[in-house]
């Protein structure tokens, strides 16, 4: 009887755009929820904080939602949750170092006492409504990272999460691809695998090779201080750092809210070891030469407010930038980051700090799967059908030309949308119908009060400013009794284009004028006509189009 | 006599910055200034269009300028023409190619009557004041680029201009390296190099590998149309592609307005070489099949309301992207600009458009020099001073350690800043004094009105929005006759926040109540009372900080 029905895949973010990865398997009366994460705002979102999957149409099937089951704790797969469980409180399952991290947040949030958090391994099984979701190893730029099974009525559903193929980690095991041959030979019905790298052809380098590199960096450096900036939730690049400090005989000392927060949940859990005495606290560095001294740093993305930052253009409370210190910056920039990271490199350099920033030097290596190991996991799997996930449109598609090339029909490919429902069959898979999707934007306190129209208005007030015309009129006469006054913010420095406003004003009071000799007296048709004739001077004048605001003011 | 007097080289744009290169050399009672370009504007400069430099020095020492020299027609070079001539009229020397372009924005500010223009070649040589200006041809990403050698009566000063070494150019002849060597053997006082490649070790490929891979492309896509972004100015670019497209038969049309009047000016000039037939307007590309045609594009970089954007977003009036159809973008991406072609490619893909996009391609190489070519004008100019140019602060310091590497000892190099002049006597290099310099906005028809105070305001606009405060009182007894209203825009969604709102509206009520029953009556402790109380109600409820925007209007 089940066998007849369909499983739906519901992905709710993370398909034709980076970040908030969500997705939903719905079979009969059960949903599970695949990742719940964050993405960062665009350009075009001024002020606002983050973005986050628009969730009602689990909130309208919520009596069905029986459980959160995280791949691995990065922002974009976990960020969302004290948010989704303010609206639905279900379970949670994930790793033992994803839910350490996922416990900072609820306690941020308050959530902690009130949330189910299930500790996995990989290997394990858990039976979730009519699933059976099994746990797989994988390799990423975060420990404890898994791929999953979903075992379904109708067959077996891979998610790979976010993966690489590593044979030499640096710590845990290397990805399972035995139990993903063992899968394809059980037969896997779906294949759903990220795309971030699928435009790089080859493979991904080995973690452990960075650590070469910082051994001859470390090596090569022995009367400077070392300031590394990567990222928090990168343990294996932190134990690294870490570990060159220890045999150069070097203390370490971690900057940085995420950084600190990150490293003791990952020391308490066992994920990072650290030989006693090496850990000193940042209030402690003046007590140690500088070429006693490491400093890991969040901020290789040249986030503002971030520790690199802030020593950067001295507003560290507690690192100042010297002369001949040797900063690593030990990432890529993410797109759209190139240019704050590269003010911060170029502070750096003014403060005559040298600094080692170019993927040259092997100071960084991805988290993601190039060709070749995407490649691997479509042919241990064989699945019948494919759906690439986790990426752009230009990475989907490339990723489902790679399928292709590996044999798999175009007709058994699916390039899908967030929103759109695709239906599984044994034997069929297609888009099926919508689903209410798309972002919510948080802004300070406030979750989705800010959208569209807020928005066009905030770039509207960046681009040009804001002009406001002032009236008070009586009622009952319509005669003027205080104004128009124009005041204007964000549009031309006032003092000097004085001859500008008093004529702004000038022209706000004969349009006034004009509405009461055309007996124009409803309030409507006057702003209307001090917006177009003021909007018409200044453009003429100046070539720009503020906002223009009339307000009228009435008395009895 | 004039042996005893210092040559000032004076950076007014350029340095510790991408663009609005300008560059003053001042000896005795005679200026000439080398370049004169724009920047574009920084993400925090919301609604600026362009950036030209600060030429207060110049306007204040007019009499003293001379000229303006031109290296090559980039808009980096050459924009701030127009507002440079709207306050000192002066002749310009520059190559054929250069001033074809700068006529046609003279045109545009209708300055083209009023202006000298000196059209050099390679080899030529100009007196202007004191100086004998010496032109180099050089290679770049625009033909007709020169290098300088400018002969002051203190010693020879090299200023490379932007350059590449290429040994297999499309038209014209290589980079002038004899010429280089023979200053270098007369001696050079001082070499300007430019810094934008110094990261990159080796060399930059020749822009004849392109047409190669145009050759190799067209080739084996011989059934879809074709279309090609790239930069306008990038002639030689152009000009491979019309090439590839005559050799595989088909027709060639330009879309985008620089790509129009830039091809017009090359092939005027004679810098583009177009079989008859080949071009055909951008209307008539209906007449033919998809693969007789290809067409040229601006966009290369995203921008929003280029052609490329336009087609990708179905916006374009002539161009409709179809299945099928192969565009090629023939450029990497500006660092910035990263997102908004990445933007424009994943729409192209969801076309269904085949999208070339990879440096891997071989669809495009740089126009600068590389570290081996950089070191190549070291070895052959030996000058006794070094000043790097033409880069951010890391360029310039990395470009210093080549040339220390080089065997020029670092006393002898001057890392240097906009507005910090390099006093260089025949013995002698060193900073001494500055002179205003910085950046003026364009915004629209305004030159200047707009600075940091409005920058500021928009900024924050932009980023929470404003909250305007109005109310009418009696002059007389500061009872409120109206109001106070709240008005609020970019700041939340007012018919889903209408309790924040109205509540805001109370907080102002008692402001202005509790500032009566303290007999403050001056207008600006009533704003100060309504802004902070409004302020701290607001972060309280939204964790936002509005601009807050008290009004008063008085009635006697």
């Amino acid at each position: 009887m089940a066998k007849n029905q369909k499983l739906k895949i519901i992905p709710l973010g993370g398909l034709n755009e980076i970040g908030k990865n969500m997705t939903a398997f719905e079979f009969g009366g059960d949903i599970i929820v695949l990742d719940c994460g964050i993405a960062f705002p665009d350009d075009d979102m001024p002020g606002i904080d983050m973005v986050i999957p628009d969730i009602s149409y689990l909130i309208k099937n919520q009596s069905k939602v029986r459980a959160i089951v995280l791949t691995h704790g990065h922002e974009d797969h976990i960020g969302a949750i004290p948010y989704f469980l303010k609206e639905i409180n279900v379970p949670i399952y994930g790793s033992r170092l994803t839910l350490g991290l996922v416990e900072i947040k609820l306690k941020e949030h308050n959530l902690l006492s009130k949330t189910k958090l299930h500790r996995v391994r990989a290997g394990d099984t858990a039976k979730i409504g009519a699933f059976r979701v099994e746990f797989i190893r994988t390799n990423h730029s975060i420990p404890d990272a898994m791929a999953l099974a979903i075992h379904t009525p109708i067959g077996t559903i891979v998610h790979t999460g976010d993966f690489k193929v590593d044979c030499t980690p640096i710590e845990g095991q290397m990805i399972d691809l035995a139990k993903f041959g063992e899968l394809g030979k059980n037969g896997v019905l779906a294949l759903l695998s990220e795309s971030t790298n699928v435009e790089r052809p080859g493979y991904t380098m080995s973690e452990s090779t960075v650590g070469d590199s910082f051994d001859n960096i470390f090596r090569n450096h022995t009367d400077q201080r070392i300031i590394v900036a990567t990222f928090a939730s990168n343990v294996h690049r932190v134990q690294q750092i870490i570990n060159s400090a220890y045999r150069f005989g070097r203390r370490v000392a971690f900057s940085g809210r995420s950084m600190e927060s990150v490293a003791e949940v990952a020391m308490q859990l066992g994920y990072m070891t650290v030989p006693d005495n090496v850990i000193i606290s940042i209030d402690d560095i003046k007590k140690y030469r500088p070429n006693q001294l490491v400093i890991i740093t969040t901020g290789s993305q040249g986030e503002t407010m971030s520790a690199l930052t802030r020593m950067a253009f001295s507003d560290h409370k507690k690192v100042e930038i010297n002369r001949g210190d040797l900063v690593i910056v030990s990432a890529t920039p993410i797109p759209g980051n190139e240019k704050p990271i590269s003010n911060v490199i170029n502070e750096l350099f003014k403060k005559g700090a040298e600094v080692i920033y170019k993927s040259l030097e092997n100071i960084h290596v991805s988290g993601h799967a190039c060709q070749e190991e995407l490649k691997l996991i479509l042919a241990l799997t064989k699945p019948k059908y494919f759906i690439p996930v986790h990426g752009e449109f230009r990475h989907l598609r490339q990723h489902a030309l790679l399928a292709e090339k590996m044999g798999i029909p175009s007709k058994n490919i699916i390039v899908g949308d967030v929103g759109k429902v695709i239906e599984l069959g044994p034997n069929s898979c297609k888009i099926g119908g919508t689903v209410p999707s798309g972002i919510v934007l948080v802004d300070g306190l406030g979750v989705g009060d800010v959208g569209n129209i807020v928005l066009r208005d905030r770039k509207h007030l960046a681009e040009d400013g804001i002009i406001i015309v002032v009236v008070t009129m009586s009622k009952n006469t319509g005669a003027i009794l205080s104004g128009p006054d124009v005041i204007s913010r964000g549009f031309v420095y006032v003092r000097e284009s004085e001859d500008l406003m008093e004529e702004a004003k000038a022209i706000a009071l004969s349009s006034l004028e004009r509405s009461a000799q055309r007996h124009q007296t409803d309030w409507a048709s006057l702003k209307g006509g001090l917006k177009s004739s003021l909007s018409d001077y200044l453009y003429s004048k100046t070539k720009r189009k503020p906002m223009i605001l009339p307000i009228i003011m009435e008395i009895e």
